[in-house]
Order: structure tokens, then C-alpha cells, then sequence
């Protein structure tokens, strides 16, 4: 094997990242060898920075670099709302739809007991702690539609459904773009149940 | 809009990536989170150390760590053979395969007159002196088959025809797993005219 030691070494850690294969590593570590020294620092500082930086959110378990996070100290939004979802990534999908303005809980995982991930190993005791300090009146369920998230959710609503405050969950739907052709019976089946009033 | 500020710098950096949108670059970032800190550590350095210590091989022109590169000082590998490129990447695609075992020859793009791009901005200067120099007897032009690239292989064939060396240009043909009914009509014209005798 031919040695080209810094790039190849880049293209090797490169195709560690999830859905990076070795084609798109290589594709990607000649577009960084191509571009100015700036963009190489920055990107390079970046991976850095988020590692030695971001800590979770004592309130609501979210990635931040202040805490508690800027959502849980933010003047304008809603503190009696509050949306539980299964991971960050589902919260800044949530935050890019800008139509949420309420408070968020992340559970960091869904129950699974097949894989051994109990309510223990979520972040729900939190949330109890949290309901019991908090003013909170109104809880969305914003899981995933996955044979894990039911499970979450199922287990949510048993928890919850004893303290008396307003208990909802994000519609599932067809999606913007479906057709209904294609769509998969439990979305379609989904879809008819929860059909909207007009 | 909320600050996330190290963890949106990342996913901000990650974007300018080629074919890496926005979600992707989130996906990514979150990855980076997850995995143990030895992991940011050594991608943040790959990435600075592609920038420092690669280099043009002053022979064949290939990104190279060491100069000559370790193609161009390689024992086992035949002198005589030399295969033309486009771009490091498509060496790269050809080393991959281990199928070819002689020199290379990097040009650092294709002939386009309409984008300005001329002769004299590819390394056809630097190939013809390494001709008068090396004793090379057979020549491979591997283009891309695309507009640029033919104009490419028609410019060098005119300049290389003189020079009485074995010239040939690399197959172009049904590709591995491909299918007639979907291919375009140039691949199929191709493939019948440069069938291959039983």
C-alpha cells in the first residue's frame, strides 16, 4: 500500500463519521486540501471546541456551553409548556421549525428493555423533579414514531397522567411531499384516526 | 435565535463541506459529541496536518507528505508505464483497484476554453519534459469521459502522437452492474464500438 500518510490518516478518520464511506472521505479530504488554511483551522478548531465546551443543561438535559442553557433562561419563552423529546438532535430539528416557544425536557434515549435501557437510564427522574418544582401546565410528548418511542411514550403517560396537567403528543401524519400512494399502511392508518376537524 | 454557540459553529463549518446540508452537518456534529475526546482530537489534527504537510510531488505532481512520493521512488513499480490523470482523486480511484503498477502523471485538471481554463494552466509543460527525460514507452490516458475531459484526451493525443510512444486511453463501456435499459445512449454506442474480441 502506497503511503500518502496525512491524507489517507484524514480519509481514515473522516470515514469513522456515521454515513461517510470511504469514496465521500476521499471526496471531502481533497476539498479541505483544496481550500485555504483558514477553513482547515476553523473546522479543525470547531471539532475542538464543541468537545471541550459543550456540557448538558442542568434543567433540561440539552447540549450547551452555558448552564442552564439559553432556552431555559430565555426571557420570552413560554416556562409552562414543556416538550420532552428523545435526544438534542430532535430538539434543534424542533427549533428550526421556529414554532415552538415553550420549554424542552431531553430524555437521552428511549426505553428499549430488549437492550437493557430501563427509566433509570433516562433522564425521567429529572423530569419528575423538575414537574414538582416547576410550573408547568401544559406537557408535549415529541417522540420519535418508532416501536421504542410508543414504548416511551406509553410509559409517559402512565407516569403523568396522575399529576393532572394537559398531556399531548405531535401528530403523526403524512408528511409535506407524501404521497399517499407510497406511504406506509400504520402512517396512512395514522393519518385517517387523527384526521384534523375542518 | 438560540445560541448553541460551539456546537452551531461545528455544524456551521461541517456544511461547507461538499454534499454535507445543513441536517447532515447536525448529524455529524452530534456524532462528534458523542465519541470519546481521543476521536476529536486526532480528526481535528488530520485535518491541520493534510494542510501542513502535504506538498506537490515535484515528478508527477500527486499530493505527497514526502517529495518525490512514494509512487514516484517505488521500487517495485514499473518506470516505463505511465498513466495520465485528472485530479488526485482519480489516482487515488486507480490505486484503489491495485491493478495498475506504473507512473503517474497528474495534470490538476481538464482543458475548458469556455471557463478560461488553457494548456498552459495544466502540467503538460511539466509532462513533456518528463518525457525527454524518462524513458517511458507506453502511455494511458485515463479522462473522465465527460466534454472536458475528450477535449482533454483529443489535445494530448495531438501533442503525444509525434513523440512515437504507445498511447491508449482507458475503457469506456457498460459499467460493473450496470444495466442496458437504463443506460444512456453514448455508454451503449461505446461499449458496441469498443467491444472486445472473444
Amino acid at each position: 500500500m502506497i503511503s500518502f500518510n496525512p491524507l489517507e490518516k484524514l480519509v481514515v478518520e473522516l470515514s469513522k463519521l456515521p454515513g461517510i464511506g470511504e469514496k465521500t472521505a476521499t471526496r471531502l479530504a481533497l476539498y479541505i486540501l483544496k481550500t485555504p488554511l483558514t477553513y482547515a483551522h476553523s473546522l479543525s478548531q470547531s471539532i475542538l471546541d464543541v468537545k471541550n465546551k459543550i456540557q448538558l443543561c442542568s434543567q433540561c438535559y440539552n447540549l450547551t456551553p452555558i448552564n442552564p442553557c439559553a432556552i431555559c433562561t430565555h426571557a420570552q419563552r413560554d416556562k409552562t409548556l414543556l416538550c420532552i423529546v428523545e435526544e438534542p438532535g430532535d430538539l434543534l430539528a424542533i427549533e428550526r421549525t421556529r414554532t415552538f416557544r415553550g420549554q424542552y425536557h431531553i430524555l437521552h434515549g428511549t426505553l428499549s428493555p430488549l437492550e437493557g435501557i430501563l427509566p433509570e437510564h433516562l433522564k425521567i427522574k429529572e423530569l419528575l423533579m423538575r414537574l414538582q418544582k416547576e410550573n408547568i401546565s401544559e406537557i408535549i410528548l415529541a417522540m420519535n414514531p418508532s416501536v421504542e418511542g410508543e414504548a416511551t411514550v406509553l410509559y409517559l403517560i402512565k407516569l403523568l397522567k396522575p399529576l393532572s396537567i394537559k398531556l399531548s403528543r405531535i401528530a403523526q401524519g403524512i408528511p409535506m411531499g407524501g404521497d399517499l400512494e407510497y406511504m406506509d399502511i400504520a402512517t396512512i392508518g395514522n393519518a385517517i384516526e387523527n384526521r384534523t376537524p375542518l
